[in-house]
């Protein structure tokens, strides 16, 4: 299909591109398994902008692909079979502030460390958070329902989002919730459009809940000794004190950061297999202790083998980059990438399990742990050997995708804690959900997108294979 | 239909009422605008039953209705027609408790405050609460997406849902999300289920999170000088302070409280046209000094007329009796609700346009208000005359209905703030949700009710009229 006179029949305030070095840049996102091939790429700035690229996508039944910061590990935003991809880019103003709700509506296209920002500048705080705040996008957030760092004090992004205004996959404009805090009127169609990666609508506002600004806080490095002292130090710190987070590293991810990056030293001499990243709110000298006797109290029975408080804000900082710089780190070993979850009751005993199975499955390869531990949520990256092929490397661990997640499945946790589907976790869609879960959600596809013109064939296929 | 032979078919297990007494009783729930003709009670013990009895429901053709604590406001659970109630009170057994994840799981037919007393009891707090505690059910708390006097703070009871169990109306048992913290696997239909007023699926287990208990708190009970003044004082202590509760009533719902519970005296001599309970978390000497501050520039402003702070737990707990005791000294005029919100920002002109309306439309009434101010959510009580009949009365409110919900609509606001839709504001639906959104609605309980058998005719008939 020759897409040049069909580009023509959008209004003319659309913007559109179809040069290579543009296909190439907004048909990927930072999965590299996928080869970019979209067949243009639209920009919207505004609703009806949105909602003309719609009617004439369905029109002309093109596929669509919505696209933020592209920063997606799930190929949510991969256009390699001749999609549109609708970028949002133009349509990135933060629109208005309500000092009294204390909320702010924002275009999808806003930068999420912009709006951190300005939150910050009100004398309030965005809580959503996570290493890619430089380039993600709102829209893309909510498409995915992100989550972060501090995510076990102030949740995923749901829990922020009191208004959204969408047009769905039939063109309808849709104003979900209008910023109001109560309203049991029916359906909240709102929570259905957060986490469904571009495949119902196209966001085009949201409106975010902001907070009071976190209160003062103790950033503890500590090294501990096995899976089983983490839990039990997580334990301790959750029972007595405020925790904001609670992050683990390996020794071996601690290892890449710091050769990766010269001026970072190690936090303190012991070598420890795990170390954690505890942060907790100390509001007043009584919590301060509290915090400090959970501390020494892990010291005591031998959980912690060595650890280290934050004294200022560069070292918090400091302490910070070894566990946010591991991805950068690990970037030129173009890892395959895992992000799971389980209850976090569920953990020690999962990754014993898990380790089981790549000690046999990958005794050749390097796999770096890190994660969201407060929360169940594990990243698992597998480093491909410079002398392996990408596809024959990828082909390796997809085998092992499948032990891996029928090891998830046996303990009820999801194969996609916060990076979603998209492509790469399509085929693992069963292990977490069910098949009358799959197909309910097929048929809401349906009702909302029924020319199937949105991200066609992510998250699931509409046919059964 | 002669139901006796087809009760017959139901598995032994499942015990069944058709009594007079029974129906009645079953049949309805705090609305009393309706008169309660289900056909049948039957109550399942496990979700094997509620997957007996739906589909045994659809093989009959029965409609059915779901039935928790049945102290909905707006009919939600009311059978009128022959229905067959599904009552889930012999289904009010707390299934387990998580420490590390601090989850509790339950039955739908444990009551609100029998779930608040057990994590009381494991040092933990459930934070959804409202006057209605100790009747209503979790089940019902989820249909309705309860919300209560702690919203401000810690949101409404969707936020601590961690994992729902469901039988839909087409029969399939779901688990949802199995009480994951990140689970980005496709559409979140837990949420679909959270507010659907039993027209979806029949919940049949929930799991909650819990949390730490509270902070010590100060609580205000203040006299304030309009509504502008509300506004103005909730900016004040929202800016300096954690707020967890700030909730209004005027002099007119204090004069019935102290009348009806003489044991109450006026909690200070001047007479205020408006009172607020304001509960602010005092983690520290700082925050008490904070607290005392925005209570001492409000007194200087002349917004605070007069004011107090609870010394004692005793104290507090008279001080809310002035605001919960409400609905149950109004109740001998059976009072016609409305239960609506608009964004905070907005609340004082509506307030005034409001009031306006009501001058006009009811000069003879004496109009009640009170509410969780501080979410944007007023309840407005209209009370009946003696000397007037309540077919009368209801038709009067039901016009000046109209006239409130249009100001609704032009303020963005909801028409159910946390009563839900129910019957008794179906027609109005309207006025918060599009038609669009309404029509989305039918076909999502299309999806999970193809022979709608699930609370017919609740929220939304499935054909525009």
């Amino acid at each position: 299909m020759d897409l040049a006179p069909l580009l023509k029949e959008l209004p003319p305030t659309i913007q559109t591109a179809i040069d290579k070095a543009s296909l190439k840049e907004y048909g990927r996102d930072w999965t590299r398994y996928y080869e970019p091939n979209p067949s243009a790429i639209v920009f919207p700035k505004s609703t009806d902008d949105a909602q003309k690229i719609i009617q004439w996508a369905r029109r002309h039944k093109i596929a669509l692909v919505p696209s933020g910061g592209r920063t997606g590990l799930s190929g949510a935003a991969v256009a390699k079979n001749l999609e549109v991809v609708v970028s949002f880019e133009k349509m990135n103003r933060i629109l208005s502030f309500d000092e009294v709700n204390q909320c702010v509506t924002v275009e999808p296209g806003v930068i999420t460390e912009e709006l951190q920002n300005f939150a910050k500048e009100k004398g309030l705080y965005f809580p959503v958070d996570f290493a890619s705040r430089g380039s993600s996008q709102i829209g893309g957030n909510v498409a995915t329902n992100a989550g972060g760092i501090k995510v076990i004090k102030y949740g995923l992004i749901r829990n922020w989002v009191t208004s959204l205004k969408v047009v769905t996959g039939s063109g309808d404009v849709l104003e979900l919730n209008k910023s109001l805090v109560k309203n049991a009127t029916g359906y909240d169609l709102r929570q259905l459009f957060i986490g469904s990666e571009g495949t119902l609508g196209l966001v085009t506002e949201v409106t975010l809940k902001l907070t009071q600004a976190p209160k003062p806080a103790n950033l503890f490095l500590l090294g501990v000794a096995n899976l089983d002292a983490v839990m039990k130090v997580f334990a301790t710190f959750r029972k007595a004190c405020d925790v904001t987070a609670f992050e683990l590293f390996t020794e071996k991810a601690l290892g890449h950061v710091l050769s990766a990056f010269s001026e970072l030293n190690r936090p303190f001499e012991t070598v420890a297999p795990v170390y954690l990243l505890v942060e907790v709110e100390t509001v007043n000298d009584e919590s301060v202790q509290t915090a400090l006797s959970a501390f020494e109290s892990g010291m005591n029975d031998g959980l912690i083998l060595d650890g280290v408080v934050s004294q200022n804000e560069t070292q918090s900082k400091n302490f910070w980059r070894f566990r946010e710089d591991i991805t950068e780190a690990l970037s030129k070993y173009t890892p395959y990438k895992n992000d799971i979850s389980v209850t976090i009751a569920n953990v020690p005993e999962f990754m014993s399990e898990i380790d089981r199975v790549f000690q046999i499955e990958y005794p050749d390869l390097e796999i770096i742990w890190f994660g969201h531990i407060g929360d169940g949520n594990l990243h698992i990256s597998i480093l491909k050997p410079f002398d392996l092929e990408m596809p024959e490397f990828v082909k390796r661990c997809q085998k092992v995708d499948a032990l891996l997640y029928s090891t998830i499945q046996k303990f009820g946790g999801s194969i996609s804690a916060e990076h979603g589907v998209g492509l790469s976790k399509k085929p693992f869609l069963h292990f977490t959900r069910s098949s009358a879960e799959v197909q309910f959600m097929r048929q809401i596809k349906k009702i909302f997108d029924p020319d199937s013109i949105l991200n066609p064939g992510k998250i699931f296929d509409l046919t059964p294979l």
